[in-house]
């Protein structure tokens, strides 16, 4: 048997116990999840120093190969990380349980007593970047929600993934949640990835969660229901009737509060009808904290500094200190640009003006529309949602911040007393 | 420039100008939603003697390929079926807007105003077969949600489609909808077809209607994401603490009551201890009704006529007068062959025994379970859902019979008075 075969049949043999352990999860009452993740989250401070062992030789080996500090710090692991981690596990352990939620229920004309209630999705898959408290994250997530975790974590961190999942699973033997219900993808080769996506029938769903290739070579490759995540080319629109201090505020907060992530701004489009008063003020503010402006002629016409923007920068998701600038003759315009341009993440408008608002928000098509507040806020934690598992910019099943009910499907429960169909 | 790249062409620009008028459709009021499908319906009344000449065309050219009078039936158009389909469209209009629906809302801690509410997917593929009503029911329910519809019907009916496409367009122009929120995809050949399924970014999601063949092929082949629906292998349960009289009814009922379609009951299983009080009552039940029934050897001890059941009979989607039976020790084994063999669509146990419903309820994991009820109430309109576009067998989105609210997704709308992150 060759090599691929052997990986093949062995990714086939851990999806084939996660499923039947994800039958078995899945009707266990919230107490028996809680205490196992609890146990979880005991076992990992328990067995930091080992943790902490195996992801060295990760960063040695990320070292070795050159990766940068950033990764690098991303790739770490510390007995500090891992108590924060194991705290994380206890914070989901408190949330409330969304399996057996009923989400309508009735009495049919006919006297059946209908109700749709959630029940877990059975077999999700993650695929994930170099991050390795995303193992355990997601593991927590599927878990409460009643889910198996089939788990795909970066090759670059597979020694700290391999001993994080066999401390999870060892964690679990001693509770009612069988140990096959968080599983690691064997083996770290690119056709490893491409088992979990051709998976169909044994996994139910895969959340690809990292850049916008990696997310498309998912959606491209896969035959398993995805989820997209993440992408955020969010943009902050300051229409005629913005208060000008307030809008350069949320422009600023937006851009370079944290500007390495999703919901950080990388456009603002002003109306042209109150250019004079803010560009100069933005502009000024944006440069005190070292952002790079790039933008059209009429920005340019503001600022000597402001480089030419490109049709690349309106499709840019930066993550970095820069920002595509745009005037524009109108709200129609501003929505207009964000339809051609945006990846329906996070979109702002700042203005005084409701019916401006009221317009803004039922043309512009994304996962989450602000009227006067920060594109930053799109988040699970920000939302109340307690945690999140990524940020969905499709609009199948889950839309914007995804948390534990987003984890769920549903199901019809019918009762009658011998009814027939007549 | 060769036919495939002509139809590609042909095939995106009319994509292009559904997703254009998706955009304008999406925000409109219900009235002018409802004044459209009323103008849809009349247009169809009046147009009924060029429909059914249209329909005629489709009839010839099937009866001269050998089609059978069954298909033939299915795709045939009186004036007195278009008035029921007018009608259709009419209750369509009368039921409630989903769009602009509050999902969920809240008052979040810092003051920020959350609420999640229903909008359009966008654009919507539905791909099916033979029967040209679907090409105006699924019309009509995209419509209402605000979705504008990429229609793709079998190519034995496509003149019918045809007009019956160029009548809703036509009637459209007199309302504020406009007319390319209904479009035909164009051509006949498969490639077509695939266009459609390769069309991500400009359609939001795909609905096939149709067969296990049919639907696999667009799960297989499509990059858009695809909602399955349909095939449903259904089984009844009688549990030793059955109602024998009414297990046999049900049975009956959810095998007979209407076979050719997904929610009959293609399989029974029958629980050691009531073998022999229920299976001679239902074998000649099913007998009387002209069931062939499949059996294993312990269900072949109760009746000469019997047919040695295979491993294939478990599987079968019959759709006709058979029905797969089988003897089980316990509602566990009822289970796992259900979780072997099932479709996960429907599954009915019949019991008195309130532990026995319970449990059946937690294990089977499919889109509807019955206690005491005929499998053929999975369905739409018996729900109360006033009409159904499918029934999804899938966990993602939908699971279970769709309506309006399944045509849509959600967004979140954030309100603040300048509300930045700390």
């Amino acid at each position: 048997m060759s090599e691929q075969d052997r990986e093949r049949e062995e990714f086939q043999r851990v999806a084939r116990r996660a499923r039947a352990a994800g039958a078995e999860l899945a009707p266990l009452p919230r107490a028996a999840k809680d205490a196992a993740l609890h146990a979880i989250a005991d076992a990992l401070v328990a067995a930091a120093p080992e943790i902490v062992k195996a992801n060295g030789t990760d960063v040695e080996r990320a070292r070795e190969s050159g990766t940068s500090e950033y990764m690098i710090d991303r790739l770490s692991l510390s007995a500090d990380r891992i108590a924060a981690i194991a705290e994380a596990v206890r914070n989901v352990a408190a949330l409330p349980d969304p399996v057996g939620e009923t989400v309508r229920g009735s009495v049919l004309p006919n006297g059946l007593d209908l109700r749709q209630i959630r029940v877990p999705l059975g077999v999700v898959g993650i695929i994930y970047e170099g991050r390795p408290n995303v193992t355990v994250d997601a593991a927590a997530l599927c878990l409460k929600s009643g889910n198996a975790a089939m788990l795909r974590g970066s090759s670059s961190a597979y020694e700290s993934n391999t001993v994080l999942v066999g401390v999870m699973q060892n964690a679990l033997e001693a509770t009612d949640v069988p140990r096959d219900a968080v599983q690691l993808v064997p083996g770290t080769s690119r056709e490893s990835v491409g088992h979990l996506m051709r998976a169909r029938g044994l996994v139910d769903v895969l959340i690809p969660r990292g850049g916008a290739s990696l997310i498309n070579s998912v959606v491209e490759g896969s035959t398993v229901p995805v989820i997209e995540t993440g992408v955020g080319n969010c943009s902050v629109y300051v229409d005629d009737a913005a208060d000008v201090g307030m809008a350069v505020d949320i422009l600023v907060n937006a851009k370079t509060q944290r500007p390495s992530v999703c919901n950080a701004a990388e456009t603002f489009l002003v109306h042209a009808g109150i250019a004079d008063a803010f560009l100069p003020r933005a502009l000024e503010a944006l440069r005190a904290k070292g952002v790079t402006v790039h933008g059209d002629d009429r920005v340019r016409s503001y600022g000597e500094d402001v480089v030419p923007a490109t049709e690349d920068d309106w499709r840019a998701e930066y993550l970095s200190m820069d920002i595509a600038a745009r005037v524009v003759d109108s709200l129609e315009d501003a929505v207009a640009h964000i339809r051609a341009y945006g990846s329906d993440h996070t979109e702002a408008i700042v203005t005084t003006s409701q019916p401006a608002a009221r317009r803004f928000v039922a043309l512009v098509d994304s996962a989450a529309v602000m009227v006067n507040a920060s594109t930053r806020f799109t988040d699970g934690e920000e939302f109340g949602f307690g945690a999140e598992i990524g940020i969905s910019t499709q609009k199948l099943h889950a839309r914007g911040p995804m948390a534990l009910p987003e984890l769920t499907s549903t199901k019809y429960v019918v009762t009658g007393e011998g009814h027939l169909r007549g």
